[in-house]
Order: C-alpha cells, then sequence, then structure tokens
C-alpha cells in the first residue's frame, strides 16, 4: 500500500545521510525531481548526493546543481537509498552496491509498472500524476523548505519534459497549480529553462533529422509514417544515436498519421525501435510482440535483427494495429 | 485610459447584436479569444458573429465553431463592434464597412502597440498578459457564463499558441491558474486540442522543413543562422508559404544560435524576412532599419528586391547586432 507524502516527509526528516537514484536513461523528471529533492534536503542540513553511473546529457546539464556524485562511496553511512521517478531494481541498474549501503530503501515514482515488484521499506506511487516533479515539490513543501530559483528550475524541468510541454493527456489541474506557484519565485523565468532543454541541438543533429524526415515511408494510405537511423547516417552527420531526441515528435505532426515509428539501427544485428500512436492505435501490444512494451501511445522494442528484417517484422503487425 | 474588466462586462450585458473582430493573419489567440466570447454571449441569447474577410487556417479550423461569417450584412443592426486581440484599423484591414456599422466602438487586447491609435468607445489593453485569451476567459466568467467544452478548448488553443506552450517569457503565474481551471470542464483533453494544432502538417510542409533545415547557413562564429524558402523550393515540394510556420523555431533550437532569420520570397521581387533571437539581440532594431518592426526577440520587415539583395542587406545588420 502506497504510504502517504505526510509519512514519507516525517521519515526524511529524520534521515541524515541520503542517496537518491534517479531511473537509467535519465530524463527531465527523473534528473529534474532528484536534484530539487537533494537541494531541499541539504538545506535542510543533510548530507544528500544523486547517486548516478552515466553521463547526464547535454540538454539537462544545467540540472546538475553539484548534487550528483559517480562515487559509491561518496557517504560513509547511508541511512536512506531513495529510487526517484523509478521504482524496481532494473530500474537502477549497475548502480546495486550503492543502493545496497541504504539502511532503509523506498522509492517515489508516477510510473504504473513496477508496483508488485516492491520489497522496500516505503514506496509512493502515482500513475496519475503527470511527473514525479509533482509529488517531489508536495513533499519539499512538507518539508518545510523554500522553494529556491534552483529548486523551481528542476521541478519545472520536470514537470515541463514529461507533460510534453503540457500538452499531453497526463497533464492535470494540479501540474498547472504547482508551476503557477514557480513563478512566485524571484527570478523564474521557463523561457530561460527551456531554452536550455531544447535549444541547444548541434547543427549536425538538425542536419540528421533534416535527412530522416527527407526519406520517411508511408504505409496503410499514410495512417502509419516510418523514419530510420542506420549507423551510416550517423558517420555522415557526425552525430551519436542520442542526439535523436524529438525526431518521433515531428513523424507525429504529420497530417493524417496515427502511427509513427522510427527504427534505430545500434548496429548490424541490433534494431531499436520507438513506436508512437496519436488516437487508438495500442503500440505498446505491437511492442510486446517483439518483448517490449511501454504505453499505450509510446511504445518500444529492441529487436536482435538487421534493419531490413526489423522492418518486414514489425511493419506488417503495426498495419494490423492501426487498422484496428 | 483602460476600461476595466467589469465595466467592459456590464456594457456587454447591455448589447443585443455585436460583430467581432479578430486581427488579420488570424492566430490561436485572435480565432480562439473571438469565437470564446461569441459562443459566451450567444449563450446570453445574443446575436453574435466573428467577422472575417481571410479563411482560417487549417491547423485552427476547429475554432470555427459555428461563428464566423464573411457576410458584413448579416445582422440587419448592430450594436456594438469588438476588436478582439486587436486593437487599430490597420489590424481590420479590409472589414471597414463591417466595423463602421457598429454604433459602439470597442477593443480588447494584449499587444502593447496600437494604444495611442485608440479612438473607441472603449478599450482593454493588458502587454502584461501573455494572451488575449486570458482576459476573455475572465470577461466570460463575469458575464456569469458557464465554460463549456467549446469555450474551454477555445481559450486553451490561445493561451497555449500565444505562450508557446507555456514556454516563453509571457507565460505568468496566472496563465497557469487559468489554465488550471479549464481541467474542471468535463471532457477537456489538452492532448485532443494540441493535435488538432501542431500535428496536421502535409507531408510535403515536412519535405520542405528538412530541404530549408539540410540548407541553412551560419554567420558570426554560428550564432546567426538563416533559412531560405524560396517559390522554387515552394513549387518542388508543391507547398505554399504559409505551410512554413514552425520552421524558424526549428531554426532557433540550435545550439549557439543567438539569431535566427528565414527568408520567404515571396516573389522574385519581395522577400519576407522574419527574424528571432534567444537571448539579447534586438532583432526589432534591425526590422525597422528596413520598415519592419516587432519585438525584441521577434521581428520582421519585407524587403522590395531579390532573395540576394535582401541577404546583402540584412546580414551584415545582423551581425552587427549580435556582437552588440
Amino acid at each position: 500500500m502506497n504510504d502517504s507524502l505526510n509519512s514519507i516527509s516525517s521519515l526524511l526528516k529524520t534521515m541524515d545521510s541520503i542517496l537518491i537514484f534517479p531511473h537509467i536513461n535519465m530524463d527531465g523528471d527523473a534528473m529534474g525531481s532528484s536534484t530539487a529533492l537533494c537541494l531541499a534536503l541539504r538545506k535542510m542540513g543533510k548530507k544528500t548526493f544523486v547517486m548516478l553511473n552515466e553521463p547526464i546529457p547535454k540538454n539537462l546539464d544545467f540540472l546538475e546543481c553539484g548534487c550528483s556524485t559517480y562515487d559509491e562511496n561518496i557517504l560513509d553511512d547511508v541511512q536512506l537509498s531513495l529510487q526517484i521517478d523509478s521504482c524496481g531494481m532494473n530500474r537502477i541498474y549497475g548502480r546495486e552496491v550503492a543502493w545496497e549501503r541504504g539502511r532503509i530503501k523506498g522509492c517515489i515514482d508516477h510510473h504504473a509498472s513496477g508496483i508488485n515488484d516492491i520489497k522496500y521499506n516505503f514506496y509512493r506511487t502515482e500513475p496519475k500524476t503527470a511527473a514525479t516533479g509533482e509529488i517531489i515539490y508536495k513533499i519539499i513543501k512538507l518539508l518545510g523548505v523554500e522553494i529556491s530559483l534552483e529548486i523551481a528550475n528542476c521541478i519545472f524541468a520536470a514537470i515541463t519534459t514529461d507533460t510534453g510541454n503540457f500538452q499531453h493527456t497526463n497533464t492535470t489541474r494540479n501540474t498547472h497549480e504547482i508551476v503557477a506557484e514557480l513563478y512566485d519565485v524571484e527570478g523564474f523565468d521557463s523561457k530561460t529553462i527551456s531554452a536550455l532543454i531544447y535549444d541547444r541541438q548541434s547543427k549536425e543533429a538538425i542536419k540528421m533529422e533534416s535527412d530522416v524526415l527527407a526519406n520517411l515511408e508511408f504505409y496503410s494510405e499514410g495512417k502509419i509514417a516510418t523514419g530510420e537511423i542506420t549507423q551510416e547516417l550517423l558517420k555522415k552527420n557526425g552525430c551519436s544515436m542520442n542526439e535523436s531526441e524529438g525526431i518521433i515528435q515531428r513523424i507525429m505532426s504529420i497530417d493524417g498519421v496515427e502511427v509513427g515509428c522510427l527504427f534505430k539501427e545500434k548496429d548490424q544485428k541490433v534494431i531499436m525501435v520507438s513506436l508512437r500512436s496519436k488516437h487508438h492505435t495500442n503500440t505498446a501490444a505491437v511492442a510486446a510482440k517483439f518483448g517490449g512494451g511501454g504505453h499505450l501511445r509510446a511504445s518500444g522494442c529492441t529487436m536482435n535483427m538487421n534493419l531490413q528484417e526489423a522492418k518486414e517484422k514489425i511493419i506488417p503487425q503495426l498495419i494490423i494495429a492501426v487498422e484496428k
């Protein structure tokens, strides 16, 4: 059973040394929420770090705020290991040793998956909350810590990235109410944060996006659009695969496209597939056929075959799914 | 002096026949605000229409809601002619005859310009409000009309387009507070509206965008990026110029780009120039040198010369401005 925000806040008040674990393949919500909580706990005089084992993506670097560490022995004693925007050992892959150091273990998350997996001392998961940043905001208020500009920036980044700039269906009244309060923080400027997150793409990434968009394929009378990022394309443009964020949204912006599919060639035998749908198509069901998963409208899978084989396997399934 | 929202609402209650005028080259705020007010006034039993003389852009077609007309004689008697998101005769170009039919004239706007020009019976301009949709929302509440789903959709569209999805600096606490309330309306779903506005680009427009992005030019060590849409490019892709919305934002998303400039070749002797800046550069001052204008960070001008000549004139000015 979910613990209350009150009981979690009370517990946090009694802890002096805390390691915070955002999920692997961190996003704005994982990193923003983790750092916001870390900053708040530090203001209370606690020893706290955000434990990482991967580099922070360039567009989220401003969410570091001196909080993160790669050193699993940074604290002599760890009273609490706390997962943020994450619930389950598979989500903190590679950081198990540091995790086990915490005498108490808990998680605060808004994902629906992983709940059955929980053997922690406490947890809070709110699948109807748009971003973990919203939960963290409430906890910081309960802790009695003033929202500083850095904390406000982290919370805004967490919420705006996970809601697709307040456009996704997960956005609620509460989402906007919390963000409204951030505007009371001296110096807060949404544009500054937004430009840091979205307006630092490399010229090379823009060229790559241009190449992908110029070579889309369409199926089912345009209801399905597919794009491909091959190793050759990355090499030609001098890009890495993690610079492909955002391309799938561009594909989804096309009129009449219900399903978007982006093939990412990790190597000649491994194809990562991102799936999106606009309205009715259950992309998670298609991804599940190939060992993947996700949400109804956003999912993915990894296929151990070459690009041509992957396309031949998945496109017919998408055609069936989109016509349902 | 600005009239109060209370006095404007009281006046609206006494009017039975009202023509509403959104500004020319309508955007989401002009059309969303106009239709929202029209729907509210109709709920009060009034004869009201949104007076247009241009087609509604495809991505805003859902904001029509049976409210608009092109017939300047649609009402036998016009008690009030009301500009929305607009203040000044130049903003309702081509609809002067219909405008003059109103025995009382007023405007409700959030633009700073045009205020000196006002000779109307009443006006309300709020330059610090992000969208006219916010002002209209407050007026509808004062009128005592319940916010229907259609009205909520119009208000959301008005606000989300004028704030760049709540990312622009013009966004305030009040913006989010109003949108929070829209979530109380039965059936309201931000994603539906957002998909209608942003996710109906033609395949051809995506190809054109791809071509523009593949051929950007950079100046001042990458601080300036320029793109071009020629008639030849439009022809090649089967696009019209008004499908180029959004390309300038893609240019601005590039790391290190402080100034973005998009040249649109209307014909061989007329080049429309859109200018944007990220931080400090005063693009309005550059546009003003060529008879244009706008805001600090977003402006434009029209140059009566060919593309090459326009580039040779404006790029050196941008280089000076960006280095300031």
